[in-house]
């Protein structure tokens, strides 16, 4: 049997995404083959495309971190599913195709108002926010709260779920569109990046940074004492200049994490901790997907040029056709 | 009232340790004057003479942040402790004096088996040692460790502390003779950092390192995946490069402390866990106070001479005379 994906032969720009004939995957021991609805597009398939950041060992070669889709085959071992159920998916690649083979320890039902291919944008974001924000730096009510990157699919998750926590919350921005859309999402404070220093909002008690090295040094200086800085990505350079002794000073700390390469029995916590804990505020309305649009899924190289021209706002979602 | 203690007039040498006569401290709410019988050396004493290391806001002016001695007078709203009292205290400053005024939530009973006088080399480095790695980085059993200058205070408290909670203990010393002693102890590896590379006996899950930027890099390098680099000195510089993306790959995360600084309320919790979880483990026999020697403090400058050629082995002490 075969299905559609898109094929990555040779990384490089957008073009390198082909949409082709490939066989079908077959769901392993405790997996799950979804029929894929949508899939969304992430910084770290642009990093895949490109060469940058290889699938880990034994996930899919094809790109894509998150999917909503029908349950369509169980494999052996699988508990609490069955064929039909409306679901979405945390993935460490593989979505950007028609099936994919899923532990089923990393599906989430889709939540009460929000409609099947939406619920593709939010597995990913989720989880990384979940993980990152609270189960590790433990952000909690009152707290200062910064993200970088407040109009990207997880910066307008990070607002949303700070805001929901009860944390004072601000944003950069580069945009003063994207600065007024953060505010209706519930950012107290937008920075724009083009004409302003952040560190002048500061200090904060969690940062949630994406720009790695670029940012380092100012990250640092903009914490409050006891402060916890997550680095989620690398678009500003990986190697910075750490001042210890600012850090020391604060007693601060510099975190950095991937949810990708996690173990799978970690992959499994998160998830369900998001389950318990953030599903019931997306049924409830007060956190929801932000869709910037959606592209068919043959068309991800039109997908992949938007984000890279940085002119959307929440996440970019790819329809297989299927509905 | 006047007693002695040792001032700072001109930061500077070894030198710059005097031995005057000062007035006596006055201790406030919530407060315990302590006559005291032994301070110890730490590393800070010796930036604090140079001129580098300030004492915060309130704390007393003269070096010092340990003593034993007695309860010699309580401040208002002080409860669980009376006069005669044998104590050893973590203080902000002041111990190199006869007396010292204290929060009464940083005094410790003297453990059995410990001496009043060797009971001063225990509150810094066993706070430190425990706010960090086990309260903080959570080192468990089964754990891989490594401390960096195995031999000084710091590190021959952390050796067997780690060894008590099942660790595995790695140690860096700068000579066999050092590299023996540190063995007795319990580490399971010694690496002599003048001819060997730590890295190469990775990985680790937690560093404590006192040697900051010097280093940072190779210690992002040694760590495990999830790993934690706890830095409580600068003995090695205080900027130096951070590779975020290593750092992210394994999903570790860098850490500067220190414990001066801490709020009275941080303190006094570091310090009921210490009596709580450490002590029995020093009245048992199977952690204990090092002691390299004990010097009269009016020859504090000697002491520090000692600690700033790195012969020593574990804590230098300072006896005031009353005992």
């Amino acid at each position: 049997m075969t299905m559609h994906a898109i094929s990555i032969d040779t990384p490089g720009g957008p073009e390198a995404l082909v949409w082709g004939e490939v066989p079908d995957p077959v769901p392993g021991e405790g997996e799950v083959l979804l029929d894929v609805v949508a899939s969304a597009v992430n910084r770290a398939d642009v990093l895949q495309r490109m060469g940058f950041y290889n699938p880990p060992p034994g996930a899919s070669p094809y790109p894509g971190l998150e999917v909503s889709g029908r349950v369509g085959a169980l494999g052996p071992g699988v508990e609490g599913w069955k064929v039909g159920d409306e679901v979405c998916a945390l993935l460490a690649g593989g979505g950007y195709a028609e099936k994919v083979a899923v532990p089923h320890t990393q599906l989430l039902p889709v939540p009460a108002g929000v409609s099947l291919v939406e619920a593709a944008g939010l597995p990913e974001v989720v989880c990384t926010v979940w993980s990152n924000v609270f189960l590790d730096a433990g952000l909690t009510k009152g707290d200062r709260f910064l993200v970088h990157g407040g109009g990207s699919g997880i910066g307008t998750m990070a607002i949303q779920l700070a805001k929901a926590a009860g944390a004072y919350v601000a944003c950069t921005v580069g945009t003063e569109e994207k600065a007024e859309r953060c505010r209706e999402l519930g950012a107290d404070l937008t920075v724009n990046y083009r004409t302003e220093d952040f560190v002048e909002s500061g200090g904060y008690d969690v940062i949630l940074d994406n720009m790695g090295a670029k940012y380092l040094a100012r990250n640092v200086t903009a914490l409050n004492t006891g402060g916890r800085l997550m680095v989620i990505g690398l678009q500003g350079g990986a190697k910075g200049e750490l001042d210890l002794g600012a850090l020391l000073a604060k007693r601060a700390s510099v975190h950095a994490t991937s949810l990708r390469a996690r173990s799978l029995d970690d992959k499994a916590r998160i998830v369900a901790s998001v389950r318990e804990r953030v599903w019931p505020l997306v049924a409830a309305g007060s956190v929801r997907p932000v869709i910037d649009r959606t592209v068919p899924m043959a068309e991800a190289a039109e997908a992949h040029r938007l984000m890279e021209n940085s002119g959307h706002f929440g996440k970019i979602l790819l329809e297989t056709g299927e509905s």
